[in-house]
């Protein structure tokens, strides 16, 4: 089966996959629907895949008969995509069924079920290793025999392991030896039943590590909207409910940030028709059974509403605001979060490195996002020019433009009080940088790169953002021999040991010429030295042309060769054949490189998508929407273009594209 | 016209006022109407109020002779209350409107209009402050005139005084003398424009502390649902909305974290009929004029639906955990949330001192809580029973069942790094208290008071909250000789400059004795001593009979007569007869006092409620939930009670219930 990722946000994507009824974007929420007692028609609020359970199916005559006669679909009368569940739930629960894997993977092939699932043995958390090790060696080998057993069924192969993060790598890494093609992540309900969300969020972030990115993953038993956010963040793209009937049979309304119970209610809680239509007293009036069916209604409103909220924050580059939006409904969702922070590598590896919308501090969690550690990794390709440093306080956007305005020429001569670990004075000859929450240290020169010009933090800072600001100070610092920061970074991040200068010092004006401003953002995006590489030394050889609009920097020529083009909305710069060129024989291999295969050659050259299947390696580094080289074994140049994938995916997918490829003229057949 | 508060949470109140045409519940959203030209049917979204403007109907004439003939519910065609605008903000577009302060408030009354307004001058934020007190000297007079011209027409007075605090809470304070029946705070949309949210709280916080507690105010101009939470939690009860329908009409959906784009969109983004029902493509297709008007209804859902989780919240009192989700949709609306902690007094004066529901942490703002500094204002009721203090880390709730298991009987003697700040080494003579986020301090003997039992907080601390319970520990550990600290504390909250005891201690049990327990509470919730004036000191004296379900103490006798109770939920001791005799006894004035007029001293003794007209006095620390004595002028003791609102409350109401008496059988003629 094959799953073709559409848009991506830290490890989240919107992806699509096809069964034999029809196609599935994701996230996506399969409401678990009873093969015996089916109470909502699910189709009407927008159910593209169901999860029913062959076990209950098979255990009933009659239920048994109809389905091997007329099929799952008939059944259960919903004509989309069905999943279903093997029994492993009854087992985990009665201990003992009486059915094997092959007879359950047969059957469901049998019944017509589009995805099956294997006989995986659901280990509780927290049991001893030695029973989640056991367990384990079951799991894997009924995996192992479904993948032989099914004949054209889709077949879920489910990640187990415990509360053991190591197991739970291992198994995802067994498993997918097997070629499953959707990999649920089972057993971690008692996790979230228990809020113990911080070991969820290790369970999953292990497995993530031991599953390929070519297939959609299913957080198993995860039906409340409040943990979808956080889920679709590390990678999960599936989700089953049963809760939204469970819970309405006991009164309970589910919203993205809890549940609330209706003896509670003094008002509806949500914009939906059920919450429009009805009053509190009206539902209290009526029957159980058609308040449970109202409920319900509601809470699969809500639930889908969520799902789509996701999508939208995965298409705007705003999944992480909304996740962290939604860990705050319970202090232990918020540990969740919290726990998120260890993995930032693991996030950062399939981070886009461009996205629409700006960054949105919500608060210190907000440092652990992907972008934050890649813009200190980056910074470290911009070398100091000067033996000075000036760390000057934030301003309105761009700094450039207004540091000038507020700390230079308004108060001339009147500045006071600056620190300085040194006693010189002379600071003329000075790299200008901002110190700011949430990036750091952002030089002048890169004010307009994203994210760096595309974000917001409040003014009124909080410790943490203090603490992490002054360590990336302190590290920048080491670079200089003579740093000069202004009084009011010092009193913002509680700058601490520093020299008062007792002299009224003048700053010299922060002045970032184009020029410097192109090498420092080449430096930055591409690696230390491409600056130089793509536009020499001298700034009268290159020709820099502007948007009248904006006057930001578009295009830079040398003669009439253009070498790069700016991007308007992120500031990258996007190479011409000039620049392709001159980078790939500055930068050593791997770095920007796309290894395509030899059948593939020809059609790089024209310009044509380079298609996953034919990548045979690449540069570790690359990320969503980063310009690369495509090169062949050789490490020959035979065009450039835009990632469509991380470095990560590239390698785990067979279909679909990996590059948009923009062809080199001179290299054309 | 009289406002009733039915709960109450942070500085909000749900409350209802009646008009002519119909009663109001706030908080509550009042659409926009225009006079001439109505999109949709608010009545069918809910509205019982909506405001429409009398200088647009005054100066059509048309509509000024229709609303002149059938009144102004028969124009617009909605049968509730009715608020109209004076025409001051097209003063302050146009600079001058031809007519006058007098005539606008006789054509309001004319045209039967429920609420009107008169013609203040809305003064805009950061002008020069001369300008502002130009401003408000006009705003003033034009109130003071309004009351005097108006009859039967409830009066909106608009509070003004741009970016100026004091001018705020002045013009407050002067426009409460004339007697207005709602409190607009005016001008604040350019700073809701600007997005300078920490401006807006310092703008309505200085106004209500200028404006009576019996009055409803009204954020004039504020109808985007991502502020109605914060604005509700600063005493706002009222919201007007034209932005309904102007967002609507530039394809905008506001949500209560943002606004969303259509041109954006890849889905719809809740559960409204709307969202459900049409698909995105669908609205693009079709006309603008149908599409805004089905946009519009979205609005019109959300923000309705907000209001209505706002008051589920307050009823809840969870309304802060609500803010401060709220308050993380943009960085500027957090820069707003912890400007409010400047304003932790004033909020706590009229927070209730027991809840609903537990106190959930969200982020370091919690720590700004009204609960908080109530908990460590409390604290120092409880003074020390030895020289010795122990500080154990958290546990499972309650503390003293766990902290043995966890920390006392399983490691001992195994416990080897305990710091200490002397030589001592025998701890077995301690007084035992938990150091944990949010309270800080919690003794053993509080385990089971609100909130120290009802709140949740993440494992995995931010600095704000360490640095915040290290300076909580600092202080406390103050009133001791010996303090001994267990190193999980330590660790967790980074404490330095300790001694480490190098040889193993044993620590005591934690032992907390009922009778212990019982005197701790009554000192914390009554006062120091309190404890030895209601039980003595002779544990045999009492007989406590508990739970037998919760094993918690239910009443405290001495012979046969209750000394006190203790509520289940809250763990609060509610006074008996003797109880309140004994605490009249030792409590000196005013403490715990509510002064009745004569009048109404043979009521108060049958145990009637008390109504704020009658209350002559009460002690300044009283709050929503707490028992108090109620005493005559000569502090004589008539009986006690609940009270139902905060002292001021009650000094500010005329109106209502203000405490729920209980009888003292002994007093009773």
């Amino acid at each position: 089966m094959d799953f073709e990722i559409k848009y991506k946000d830290a490890m989240a994507r919107i992806g699509t996959f096809e069964t034999p009824h029809g196609k599935v974007t994701t996230p996506n929420l399969m409401p678990v629907v009873h093969p015996g007692k089916q109470t909502l028609d699910v189709k009407k609020f927008g159910a593209e895949i169901v999860i029913t359970n062959s076990y209950i199916i098979y255990k009933n005559e009659k239920l048994k008969e109809k389905a091997l006669k007329d099929g799952v679909h008939e059944l259960i009368n919903f004509p989309g995509t069905i999943e279903t569940d093997s029994g492993s739930f009854q087992l985990s629960v009665y201990g003992d069924i009486d059915i094997n894997n092959e007879e359950v993977i047969k059957f469901q092939e049998a019944i017509g079920t589009d995805i099956g699932t294997s006989l995986d043995i659901p280990t509780a958390p927290y049991v001893k290793r030695e029973e989640a090790e056991d367990d384990l060696k079951i799991t894997i080998e009924r995996a192992e025999e479904a993948s032989k057993v099914r004949k054209d069924l889709l077949l879920n192969s489910v990640v187990q392991g415990s509360t053991f993060p190591d197991l739970r790598e291992y198994c995802a890494k067994e498993i997918s030896k097997f070629d499953a093609d959707i990999y649920p992540i089972g057993a971690v309900v008692p996790l979230m039943e228990m809020y113990r969300y911080a070991d969820l969020v290790d369970a999953v972030m292990y497995s993530m590590r031991g599953l390929p990115e070519d297939k959609p993953r299913h957080l198993m038993g995860a039906g409340h909207p409040m943990v979808f956010a956080l889920a679709v963040a590390m990678g999960c793209d599936l989700f089953d409910s049963a809760a939204y009937i469970l819970y309405a049979n006991k009164d309970r309304f589910m919203m993205p940030d809890g549940t609330l119970k209706l003896e509670n209610l003094i008002e509806m809680p949500c914009s939906c028709r059920v919450c429009t239509e009805y009053t509190v007293d009206e539902l209290r009036q009526m029957s159980q059974e058609k308040r449970a069916k109202l409920i319900a209604e509601h809470n699969l409103h809500i639930s889908f509403a969520e799902i789509r909220r996701i999508r939208q924050a995965i298409v705007d580059g705003e999944l992480m605001k909304l996740v962290e939006l939604r860990c705050r409904s319970h202090p232990f969702l918020l540990d969740g979060l919290r726990r998120l922070e260890e993995y930032q590598e693991d996030m950062e590896k399939l981070n886009p490195s461009s996205k629409k919308s700006a960054f949105f501090y919500t608060g210190y969690e907000s440092l652990s996002r992907s972008e934050i550690p890649r813009h200190l990794r980056k910074l470290e390709n911009v070398k100091p020019t000067s033996k000075n440093l000036i760390i000057l306080p934030h301003t309105r956007k761009p700094y450039s433009k207004y540091v000038n305005r507020e700390y230079i020429k308004k108060y001339t001569p009147k500045i006071a009080t600056y620190y300085s670990n040194t006693d010189i004075t002379d600071y003329s000859d000075s790299d200008i940088v901002v110190a700011d929450v949430p990036f750091g240290i952002i030089p002048l020169a890169l004010d307009e790169f994203y994210p760096l010009a595309q974000n917001e933090s409040p003014a009124i800072h909080d410790e943490n953002s203090k603490k992490f600001i002054r360590e990336i100070i302190g590290e920048y610092s080491r670079k200089y021999e003579n740093i000069l920061i202004h009084n009011k970074v010092v009193e913002k991040f509680d700058l601490e040991n520093l020299c008062l200068v007792e002299d009224e010092l003048i700053l010299p004006e922060a002045k970032v010429t184009d020029f410097d401003r192109l090498k420092t953002i080449a430096d930055y995006q591409f690696g230390t030295g491409s600056g130089e590489s793509l536009f020499g030394n001298d700034p009268d050889k290159v020709k820099i042309e502007k948007s009248r609009k904006t006057g930001k920097i578009r295009h830079v020529y040398e003669g009439d060769d253009i070498i790069v083009n700016m991007r308007a909305s992120d500031g990258f710069l996007i190479l011409s054949d000039l620049g392709a060129i001159r980078l790939h024989k500055h930068l050593e291999k791997p770095n920007m490189r796309v290894v395509v295969a030899e059948d593939s050659e020809p059609f790089a050259k024209k310009g044509k998508s380079v298609f996953n299947k034919f990548v045979l390696d690449c540069d570790e580094k690359i990320r969503r929407n980063d310009e690369v080289l495509i090169v062949n074994k050789d490490d020959e140049l035979l065009a450039c273009g835009k990632s469509l994938l991380s470095s990560y995916e590239i390698k785990d997918f067979n279909t679909g594209q990996a590059i948009k490829t923009r062809k080199i003229k001179k290299f054309q057949e």
